[in-house]
């Protein structure tokens, strides 16, 4: 048995920083590096696949929409052909990092809105699809689990992964509570890394309603923007050890 | 006898168009495709990386400092280290568009105010040639002939090649008469294919005093900005071919 | 009998030329000048300010969404505390520019998809007009006719006038036929030149479906992106004028 | 005897934090506020003029050179006309906000190295003083004393005033010790508090090499961008306060 713990990181501007990269960084298996459309900057891009090869920890991309200001949470009526070739530029723009620091570029993980509207819309799961294809069919797409994601990444024919959340609550249908629902985060760190557990052990989660679902996924996004999440992470990692469960980047699978 | 004529392209951004690329393409060799900063972006790089194809023309990056609104045209006092990352941000971005239309990257040439800071400051021009080998071994660096940017590649052990201007005006010590200065600029477009036609024939040119001087190149730079410029490629193009010259990409050299 | 003229103008970037503001300016009586969102930068503004206070043209200012690569035209799920911040800001740095002219900024007119989600989405409309009437309640809000805009500036109590267009189509409601509809511009120069003095002395259009519907306008919107829009706007003044109807500013009616 | 004490403001910007705006602003008599070209956004602008507004401190611009990325602490080479242009749009900018909560702006500091190139180039200096006078000639310029900014604003005929620094020694001839120098900053509070007292008392403060020097200076910066400035900056006050030193904003002054 085994799993990926994934997070965001490299999000940090200029002088700004955010994130506890530097702490979560040694519990986690692969990392998304923002590439400078909604946060990053060539310096952050650089340090954060540095620290990624020192903990031998996967890279992938993390494209957005072209909105800093907004930190790419904004939906943009972009058409497939604009978020096609933003990925394409964005993907090239981390390759190059780690080309510099030879490693190997494992996944790209859509960000924020782009994510959102990927996982239920085919026509921009597709654009994604086409362009992680266009550039390496060797990459993984990161997919929301069950999500229209899959669906863009099968229509292409690209590799893709799924992935589950391990302080979200899913629905009976198996999808994410809203965050604007009460209960859509879950907090208490210890049933976090349980229901982590349960996840990967017998790909099943207790429901928001209390019902046992379903759920399959190769990677679990853990966060890194808070310190409880240092935590967090720490926690499932433990216990997914104490299971016996390998703890390794989907892209060693198989 | 063989030389390569190159332009910049893909300058137009977003609902801005800039240039004749479609009109100077078949006259040259090898394009600079602009990278995002200072002109450009992905839906037009990936247009002009289509237009080099259909018209077999070899590719490189035109990496410039991070300023749209002063198209890369105002010295900026970066450290080496951001010109480095911008630089590897840069490359990285057209590379991929090289990938998904299966063209190979060809060089690296700065743009702008990073050409001329890099042309007379060693540190800068070991900063790019550091950011290209650092990509990617196999790309070349186009330098200004005889500049600090050959120093550079030598330095860091980049490939290079050097490039002479076709209708600017050389001191008698071989460098570019300054834009500033009357005559900088050659108009005349039979003059221009003539001086060109010596440089590669008999390595040599005419000094703005009258001087005859040795000039080495491996690529000619033209302009593809205004109408007049059309003419004057296709003029320089036939007559080099008249001379029975091989007018091809660098990186296709012995 | 009177109406004002208005144009979108200075919408260059940088080195970036658009429109035909000068050959257009003569012929109006209002401009909507860019302010660096979607188009324009300081340089650009300052010389659009000059060239309407040469014209004795009335100033507004364009706010909208800030996406220069999309030009302002790709809808953005910005709040309405992010788009009336945004409005204050650009039409502070207009009128930044009117006071170094000694000019009067007379109105705000949204440009874009800004204009569009106005256009039917009160929350935007009236965010947009509190925007307006917090930085000075002289100011006009520019509403297309009969739309939320209209609402959003009754609401807030802020000054407006209603727009037409001149050679855009109406359905048998009033409202614009969606661009993407057959027949939704009109591109004949004189029948676009007699809608608008039908509008102007009788209040009244003809549909697309040949129903004649009654219209009110205080402002008619003219193209300045294209040369025939030169010919167009130029026709449509000297038809007004022929017909004894004072073309002037909005602003300095009654 | 009176001082104002002044500090830059939000400089947050988008979902990054920086600085300590809330525990500092009750301490200081003027805030110099980003104006979106080396930090802040909208929402943030208007934050800070909100906060300024609630504790009665006097709020200026804090105009940069557009570099976000660098936070406007990189030297361009930027024409005079560029830099007035791109002065007048920031001031515009924050204006409207200022405006909006019905607040006056009192000043115009220029930021980083805009700040230390019009310092020393009267070219610079003089761009800036044009624009902030052709804006309203009831700004204040807040100068570096003794710089060639003061020069440029008298030159112009701008209001201005001079600052000196809380926590920066000074050479014999009265100018700053570069950073870069050993004991070019003060970090003993309780001294950097003494000498801002002898600069006001007295206007003389004791230079790097043990000199008393003579130093005139109607507003004096202090930082609010680490935690430390917060403990510096409410000593400094206190200071001041037990030595019945009037702190206020100097535009309320004579």
């Amino acid at each position: 048995m085994r799993i990926d713990l994934n997070s965001d990181m490299g999000e940090s501007f200029g002088v700004y920083t955010m994130g506890y990269d530097e702490q979560v960084m040694p519990f986690v298996t692969s990392i998304n590096v923002a590439c400078g459309f909604h946060a990053s900057d060539p310096r952050n891009m650089l340090h954060t696949v540095r620290l990624a090869k020192k903990h031998n920890v996967a890279v992938g991309a993390h494209p957005s929409f072209p909105d800093l200001v907004g930190f790419g949470r904004r939906n943009m009526a972009a058409t497939p052909e604009e978020i096609k070739t933003d990925t394409i530029y964005q993907i090239g723009a981390l390759w190059a990092f780690c080309q510099s620091e030879g490693v190997k570029l494992q996944h790209v993980k859509p960000h924020g809105a782009l994510y959102n509207m990927a996982a239920t819309d085919i026509r921009i799961a597709t654009a994604l699809a086409e362009a992680i294809q266009s550039v390496d069919p060797g990459l993984f797409m990161l997919c929301l689990g069950k999500s229209q994601m899959v669906e863009g990444a099968k229509k292409v024919g690209a590799r893709y992964v799924e992935e589950a959340f391990a302080d979200r609550a899913y629905t009976n249908e198996g999808t994410l509570v809203p965050r604007s629902k009460p209960g859509a985060v879950i907090h208490d760190i210890g049933l976090v890394a349980e229901r982590v557990l349960s996840m990967v052990k017998h790909q099943r989660v207790t429901s928001i309603d209390g019902v046992e679902i379903p759920i399959v996924a190769q990677t679990v996004c853990v966060h890194g923007d808070t310190p409880g999440a240092v935590e967090m992470t720490k926690l499932i990692r433990k216990r997914l050890e104490e299971n016996s469960i390998v703890v390794a980047p989907f892209g060693q699978a198989g």
